[in-house]
């Protein structure tokens, strides 16, 4: 049973001010609750599950709340609730990331929660570890990020940072800008290190970042439509150059 | 200005029932209602717009009605309304298609609209022609679905069936199936020719359609993310295919 204060302290995690004052996130449904639960990185807080989840799992060492269908419904930002809703403390990584030897990914402007979640999971199934969004990204701790993520958020670093200044910082390292009119990616060799730049789907990579990439970069198509999908762009670019 | 009876009308056309019944499916925005009006394979019965895309817009021959911004919110189904709406009838191919020498997709149980728009679209840009779907696969005259396709849905013909029935059907084409434990894609020859299988993202492809398919194939990863977002597979496999 939750108290109106628990319920309005919940439910307030799911917009951007409270949730960076209170440096907490949310994170919903049995699959995504169970990664970060088991993550060495993320400390969860609280569970608030349905007695069917907590009988499930039993082995869970956290401080769970027992709440009903209804409690629930209340506190999910899900179309439909599912089972069990954890509080975690925002993830802090240890260590500075490392760049050469491997390919980091940096996003301009993607401002779609659902995209910038996805870009997150693609990037974890080819092994990226390091993500570098400009400040005006879609907010990684976002509830529709979070969920789309499925639980990659727990493993690749996402950093907030003003990209341009990143790369002048980096520029030991050959940075690729994702374009409608640059290299062929499928004829390229596999580069064993660098910075992969995917920019906003409809306005594209802003000239400032552009002029300090070092090799524009396109996936060549056959059809009509303009372009794609900034996550589908990231996976297919990731397939080829991992 | 629209009849409460219009309002109604149009409205009604976001909903499965009386857009089957009227043969009709909306589409909006300005980019996506003038390729459509470009098409060659859409009819584009009426256009609801508001002065400023009828200014800008002085060689469209089709049936414009002028509206405002109230009425256009009204008939909208954007989370921002923008500038015109169009009442366009279901598209009818002509001839059969072919299947030999080009790669045509199946999609099995894909019921997020936005999967499924996004799904035509990346296919579009791979110069797929054709896509069979399963007939629990998302509709897609789902408005969802329709801004989703940024306009392919004019380019790729889209056909709902039985999928077991056509391969059975079509045994004389190799047909390949998207797993988790299949041969390698990026060490695979490129197919002149093949059905590209893509399930249902949490259940995957059915043990059914499984044993029929001829080669199961598999996106290589390296992190430890479960499975990638059925989209973003599919525009990986095209990118390697094609």
């Amino acid at each position: 049973m939750l108290s109106k204060n628990q319920l309005k302290y919940i439910q307030s995690l799911g917009q951007k001010k409270p949730r960076d004052e209170a440096n907490l996130f949310i994170a919903e449904g049995p699959k995504l609750v169970k990664e970060l639960l088991a993550s060495p990185n993320c400390k969860v807080v609280q569970v608030y599950a349905l007695a069917e989840w907590i009988k499930n799992n039993p082995a869970v060492r956290a401080d769970i709340i027992e709440i009903n269908q209804q409690e629930l419904e209340k506190i999910s930002h899900l179309a439909t609730a599912h089972q069990v809703l954890a509080v975690v403390e925002k993830i802090k990584w240890k260590g500075e990331p490392q760049f050469h030897g491997t390919l980091s990914l940096l996003l301009e402007t993607i401002q779609d929660p659902g995209n910038m979640g996805t870009i997150i999971r693609v990037a974890d199934w080819f092994g990226i570890k390091n993500v570098f969004c400009s400040p005006d990204c879609a907010g990684i701790y976002n509830p529709k990020v979070v969920q789309a993520t499925m639980g990659s958020i727990a493993r690749v670093r996402i950093e907030y940072c003003s990209l341009p200044e990143f790369l002048k910082k980096h520029n030991d390292i050959r940075s690729y800008a994702a374009v409608l009119d640059g290299r062929d990616i499928t004829k390229m060799e596999k580069p064993g290190e660098g910075f992969i730049i995917i920019g906003n789907e409809s306005k594209g990579i802003s000239a400032e970042l552009l002029g300090l990439a070092n090799v524009r970069i396109t996936i060549p198509g056959k059809g009509n439509t303009e372009s794609l999908n900034a996550a589908i762009a990231t996976g297919i670019i990731l397939s080829h150059f991992v």
